[in-house]
């Protein structure tokens, strides 16, 4: 009996949201964060990332082995798709499909495709929670056709809808913040939602990864299976903090891959 | 020896720009002007043309049997993309497949697919005339990888571009404008530049696709071969132009058909 | 006994949201309705009217002795304003601000100046019923200094936020939508909220300015005191309908005009 | 005889552009610069600046004593209103009201005032040489109505054209940019054209501002007479240069003050 197979069957992507700047203006060190990541969930113009941001990100993460996501927002620059926007599932669609359509284009001109998608900000937790939200999302994957997985979190609206359209659906964890007892994330609003301590942050990864658990903040044991992880690339500290993250994992023998 | 074999060689294909709202609004008689044309320009975000808008659009032209093309321009909805922005060829490539992608996805959506490319406003004007801004539209649609013809003016830089970069280029004339002598068309601050009567107009586009010239605005016959005649859908009086050709060029027995 | 003296006594205004183009694209015959109307509400630039059509529209007014106010909005081209943009109070002052100052400047180009403010859309909805959004929109008015007042609905979140801050709140009926019984406006998504018959329309105004009430959508009396009637001039129809109303008070004696 | 008299007349002022941030996107370390210029060049929204970031901008500078300048540009985000634009001078005119407005109404607010105007990028660089763009941003200057100073390079256009236009005229120069023999600034497409050693750049400033002149790239003296000097916010090492330039300023007696 040893541990090898066992650990063998231990896999996780890494990925962060990256090309969320907008003209002259950058977020986050992208080229950095690509040496830790296995995903890179790409802004796609409307709540971020111009067209040029867009073909340069993709760029690198291409030259890096890095698996490319489209990471559609609300179209609201200036909220940076962190407003909910009570649009209807129509109009939602619509906006996903254009956004994921556009991504498409520049990875294939760049010799790459999109893998994946992971949608931002207020979307992302509205669709977490909302039936409705959760499902024209699904519908737009659906529509662009491409057996695009979703990425979510898991027990959510969107795995649920994500199952009901025939979507593989990609559960996702995150490093840096803490849950509650039911499983869902601690708002950020709360003292303490957010860790910053490199080597607390890559402890608790890899127990993620391997006890398929974490501790909550109240200190009981909740179930968490994800099969990614998500690393902040814009947050002080969000490089160390990927290296401390990536490391651990790799020393505690897991293997670190795009589940794509 | 009859004129008919002749006669069944002649197609013309009609195009005009639709889509060319924004949210709340809109801009012509797009529904109205898919009876007389087989190609759509649809507009795509960035100078006209919401998500929303380009799927009704493009729906629109699907179940009309219209086919459609991608209309994209410079990311100015306050000018509408009319005025010329000086955009280095690297973005101008950017820009196109952002642009050329969503289309793409939203076309997908509806079951149909982007059949060609024709540049608008300010671009379509640069890229007529200036090698660098038409080799940037060219390289685009090289990138973009689906053999899209692209659609502009004869004996242009657009075409020229076209030719080296291997692409099948669709030369337009203009159902509405008067030529000069050197086949260019006549600057719209010249007056009469403008034709409006419909069945001068009709009568103009019969000759220009059974002979392959017009009468230039001084009357001399100027060659000009053109696979596809644009309509415009903004005017007033557009339908009742759009109309009166469509009529003129089947009473003449010239098949009216998409290129693509 | 006459009923002269009771008669010179009734004045209401009549406003239209005016301005509400962008670019190229036009809303509403601004220019006809502004025969109707004594007060033009000029949209700032976030959700509607860029900075050319906003001079266009102050113009306009000041030739025909139409007062000029601020209409400013969330900022969302593309949905016009009119999904609810869930942004903390300081931003919400911000954004008022910005544009009733941008709309100031233009006045001041022109000739004339901002003489009141009404918000627009979703943020209309929000400030009448929310004390948080409606503080935030009194607030930036006291911030403007100017001692501009506000128009919104009678016994509402607004009017207590306005008098709260020391500002003059101007009560505003709608002429072609029914009320409820406890005297706010039928959600538009019921049938018959919109009223269409210039006759009926014309006849209900001159009631609630004569008898400071309407008859609910249920038949009863509902007390409705305003100093404002807003016209739509979007809607088809919108001229019919303001030139019966506009008649109808006339003929009735009441005086039509601005209310500052 | 002593130098005294002759060192108290010696005053200049330095200004910075600020709050070019969009949403949250930043751009150069605008506290820190505060503490070393005199007045701020504020971002109005078109090309960079938001209204939250206009407000905390403006605040700041109040805070700091630091004299708040508008600074509008192109409506081209994406662009960073670096983008000749193409613009007549009409819509020229009206974009600049609008911003210039908008930040008059956020200082305002913040209980201060927009005391001079300062055009920025393409618009900056257009408006210096060509007659028609300086016409029009002095026009607008005139239009406010506010006897607001107009700043930008001495013997330029808009030097012509503000001096036509009865303006106060506030000649500027650059610090950490080499100029050509006929004054003007050497292209940035020049190697050499960028200076960035802190004590080079602080001792041209001190003889820019004691001898009324600079040497020029080819080592002649070129008569230079500016009244501010500009620094640049967002360029790697700007603030120690700043520093360095304040520093050599107060060291050799000349009075470092806002010219408004």
């Amino acid at each position: 009996m040893t541990t090898l197979p066992e650990r063998e069957s231990l896999t996780v992507d890494l990925n962060a949201d990256l090309g969320e700047g907008f003209g002259v203006w950058r977020l986050g060190p992208d080229e950095d964060m690509m040496v830790f990541i296995t995903s890179a969930n790409v802004a796609c113009g409307l709540h971020a990332g111009d067209p040029g941001t867009m073909r340069r990100t993709v760029r690198m993460a291409r030259e890096r082995g890095v698996v490319v996501g489209a990471h559609p927002g609300y179209p609201d620059l200036a909220g940076f798709g962190r407003r909910p926007m009570n649009m209807p599932p129509g109009e939602l669609i619509d906006i996903l499909l254009y956004q994921i359509g556009a991504l498409q284009a520049v990875a294939r001109a760049e010799g790459t495709a999109v893998r994946y998608v992971k949608v931002h900000g207020a979307l992302y937790n509205q669709a977490a929670q909302e039936p409705e939200a959760a499902w024209a999302v699904a519908e737009a994957l659906r529509q662009t056709g491409g057996d695009l997985p979703l990425v979510g979190p898991p027990a959510s609206a969107m795995a649920d809808a994500a199952a009901r359209a025939g979507l593989r659906f990609v559960a996702e964890g995150f490093a840096d913040r803490t849950y509650e007892d039911d499983g869902r994330l601690t708002p950020r609003s709360r003292p303490g939602a957010v860790l910053t301590d490199p080597e607390a942050v890559a402890a608790r990864v890899v127990s993620l990864v391997r006890d398929r658990a974490v501790l909550s903040r109240d200190g009981s044991r909740v179930p968490l299976a994800v099969e990614t992880v998500c690393l902040h690339g814009d947050t002080p500290g969000a490089l160390r903090l990927a290296r401390a993250v990536r490391q651990a994992l790799e020393e505690a023998g897991v293997r670190v891959a795009s589940f794509a």
